[in-house]
């Protein structure tokens, strides 16, 4: 017997329609690749989707099809997330960072039938546009009195010319909630990408639950700012959130640098922000080196990428910035967890309090998550036993697009299937997670394994200590030992010796590396992590002095 | 195209799996009716749910079996909202304070297989236990020390002794969401009571949006304390988000008096509450009386009935406590509005602010709704305009249960459907709604409306009025005319006069009552709520003194 309550599906378009109706008048502001800073509202994005709907429909693209962006955070490629996945077709960011080769391949494996694109990414699309086998139309987003005048490529089309041409009525089709919305490639170390299929079920559900108190926390009288990007897994579903609850919402552009976020986020009054831990370096180095204060931001969300405790410390002591430590990937939509407060940690000492702000967080509801051995037996929270983390919910994945990889999902004996996340982690008694390692980076020294991002956390404390990365190198003995390559902060000193020393008392002895290289920069990835397969290539020969 | 994501149903169950894994330790604590205060926690009750799981299928009950509760807000009853939805079968509360023949009524109506009960009730139980047609087992929901000697009702079965019995190992089903879940039948004020059936996938909808913090905004560091009964509504959903944000949940049981609730709040730290403005009447003139505080509560939901603007004032200026000011109804799970601030609210004097905060509030995320005049055409959100209220949305009904009343909605030109709720309100340009009447409430003097809720809260601000209530009076010029009913404070002095004096400069002339009427009380209905009808039936030979 069903219950008798109406059946309506959870859909993308439902949450800009929330915004028109509820809050018409709520600003959405953009940092334009123009060089302005642009206005609208709700209700301009609102009618400006239903305009991208009925442009879709003119350029051909039916059902189904998928529809490309290469852009920044910015009003016009939000009115593509809703005109795209609003009208059925499917919304695929591409990631601008991506290899043009890489480019043309997604391209090609999504079917791409238009490719919408910010101006700064012109060089790549001429890089690409002759070599994509499906993709019909190239849109720059851009109004007509910026059109490149030599653009080299064919037939390209202007946003705004055909936004004018378009009509603003439209009736938002009503579907199976499961239909695919969007697409996002990870951007694997190895092999090609692989597409992550959402679906709009999928994104209304994660999107209410990063509203939540104990995740993003956002209501009507929130400003949030997303640094992370539109291109990448959705912006962790801000750009969804914020017209569901009403939020206004500040669009950074390709504004990432520090100054430029700073007087945003000054500007707009923005009192939400996220990012991964590299782009909020950037930022605390200029607000440092200026003296500056945040007058209006309360919290930053941070993930991607474990976030160092000095940063968390630094936040909080020295802004009053409360950090929310997160953690997800683009197969999780992203949201697994946040490291938000139980009410037993609220008069606990500021130290303790740190304590659970530096681990990734306990799981959201939606989210269930486990460790397990290398049998596969689910281990213990009891803050020590690490293992194989695996995750399950109804906005994680079930297969890659078009199958890609097979079956994924680990069947527990209840039949139920798990996705393993890659990442190695222990969970605190108290269900807070701390991955330790992805499976990938862990350290194996004689049979017993080394977290790599606990020791990357102990240097970064080190004043003197700019960026560090702890990679497993070949030892005679010990099959492997950790080797930390440092970038120091500009003018800094620091020696081998004084770094290996400040490890001492901080953790187990046999944990401390073997030996420290400083380099000038390391390789960071198309969504700024840290590109350690890379690093252990180009370290592969050395000798540590230990060996 | 389908999204690739997993596909796991919105169940019940997965509420208290939640707690269970992520918050095991997080307390549970109950008012009983044996007396004392008990203290559980989401580990014991989702054990304890699971021995009720078993228990149903000792006692034959099959999947989409109703089984009836009359209870208040306890350990054992919340354990049967687990076990009963979470195993497939359908929960029936019902409301102790209807009438015996009303109870037969529905529990044949529902089909009721089993009726669990709190031993306040043994007398109601005696009284229908030989004449309901489907239940097969009495179940009192206490242990065998507190079971009656001489119950009178044969077969009685003790709740302890069930559960000490059955097993905690239960592994709960998966099925599809929108199988019912539980069912709530309305109190209607004419008629015979209608049943509204909630679906698994409704319900756990509802609750996420129940928990975003422009709703009840709740998270783990949080204590919630519902008055709101269970047999309600399902206590607004509050039973269901405790768990799933692992917030501390205090359960008052039959201690609604302002004394009993007053020391839970403190003695547990209470920080959030939800109720109807009769409860806090009494929870306020006992504070008053005893010159207290509220040393932790920061929030308190009011709904079921418009707040009066003076007690919303009440609690913030002399006690610290923000008022969200809900509405909705058992056809919405119940929630469709709640008035928290837009970001152009916070800056605004206090006086401004409790404006907002006087209003029943903004829709949710997931509720939409609008105001139709008499032709069905609908009226512009200007503060002004008033019209039916009608509300769509995935937890909102579609239509009653075995079809009673056949298909209420009414549906809009793009063929959606829409539940007219009953209430006349207008909507502010701001999209804050403002119930003006219940349209059967409503009084129409000489063509035009008058609503009686704003005639209400006047008189409901002045010192010396406990409770008002106004009603439409016939009148031979105007056809209708308002009648103020008033139940006046204990020893406090007034006149008709001076009553009619505090209207001048606070409403439209013609709006002012023509008459007031003294009474010892008003009759309450099984929510709380004002029964005008009895009123209407009781004044219908009233002479208006300017008839």
């Amino acid at each position: 017997m069903n219950g008798q309550m109406m059946q309506l599906p959870l859909l993308i378009s439902s949450l800009i329609v929330h915004a028109e109706r509820h809050h018409p008048e709520q600003q959405v502001v953009s940092r334009r690749v123009e060089g302005d800073i642009h206005r609208s509202t709700y209700k301009a994005v609102a009618a400006r989707s239903r305009r991208v709907a009925n442009v879709l429909g003119s350029l051909g693209v039916k059902f189904g099809d998928r529809v490309a962006t290469l852009a920044w955070n910015g009003y016009r490629h939000m009115e593509l997330y809703f005109g795209v996945s609003g009208s059925g077709a499917v919304l695929h960011t591409v990631n601008p960072r991506l290899h043009p080769d890489q480019i043309v391949y997604i391209a090609d494996h999504a079917e791409d039938q238009v490719m919408f694109f910010d101006l700064t990414f012109l060089p790549l699309i001429q890089a690409v546009a002759g070599r994509t086998k499906t993709v019909k139309h190239w849109v720059a987003m851009t109004d007509r009195a910026h059109m490149p005048a030599d653009p080299k490529v064919p037939g390209l089309l202007c946003y705004e010319d055909l936004l004018d041409a378009a009509s603003d009525t439209y009736g938002w089709p009503e579907f199976d909630e499961n239909t695919a919305s969007s697409l996002c490639y990870t951007s694997g170390t190895t092999g090609n990408p692989k597409g992550v299929l959402y679906s709009h079920r999928s994104t209304v559900l994660h999107t209410m639950a990063a509203a939540l108190p104990d995740c993003l926390g956002v209501g009507a009288a929130e400003t949030i700012l997303p640094v992370v990007p539109m291109f990448h897994v959705n912006s962790w579903g801000i750009v969804y959130l914020a017209p569901m609850t009403g939020a206004k919402l500040v669009l950074p552009g390709a504004g990432l640098d520090g100054k430029s976020l700073y007087e945003l986020f000054e500007g707009e009054g923005v009192t939400i922000s996220a990012g991964v831990p590299t782009v909020w370096q950037g930022l605390l180095a200029y607000v440092d080196a200026n003296k500056l204060k945040f007058s209006t931001m309360r919290k930053s969300a941070i993930g991607g990428s474990a976030c160092p405790p000095a940063m968390i410390r630094k936040f909080l002591d020295e802004y009053g910035v409360r950090v929310i430590h997160a953690w997800g990937m683009t197969e999780m939509s992203p949201i697994g967890t946040a490291a938000a407060f139980k009410a037993q940690h609220v008069s606990q000492s500021a130290e303790q309090k740190l304590g659970v702000m530096a681990t990734q967080g306990r799981a959201v509801y939606g989210v269930d998550m486990k460790i397990v051995g290398e049998d596969g037996a689910e281990l213990p929270w009891d803050g020590q036993a690490s293992g194989d983390l695996l995750v399950r919910g109804p906005w994680i994945i079930d297969s890659y697009f078009k199958n890609e990889g097979g079956h994924p999902l680990v069947k527990d004996a209840a039949g139920h299937g798990w996705f393993p996340t890659g990442d190695v982690a222990k969970v605190t008694p108290e269900g807070y997670m701390v991955i330790t390692d992805r499976s990938k980076d862990v350290i194996k020294s004689g049979g017993e394994w080394i977290g790599s991002i606990d020791l990357e956390n102990i240097a970064m404390a080190h004043p003197a200590v700019a960026m560090a990365a702890c990679i497993a190198a070949p030892h005679p003995k010990w099959d492997e030992r950790p080797l930390l390559v440092v970038v120091k902060k500009p003018g800094a000193e620091l020696t081998r010796e004084q770094l290996l020393t400040f490890y001492e008392g901080k953790i187990a002895k046999w944990w401390t590396p073997d030996d420290v290289v400083f380099v000038d920069a390391i390789p960071l990835g198309a969504t700024g992590k840290m590109q350690k397969n890379k690093l252990r290539e180009q370290f592969r020969g050395h000798r540590l002095p230990t060996a």
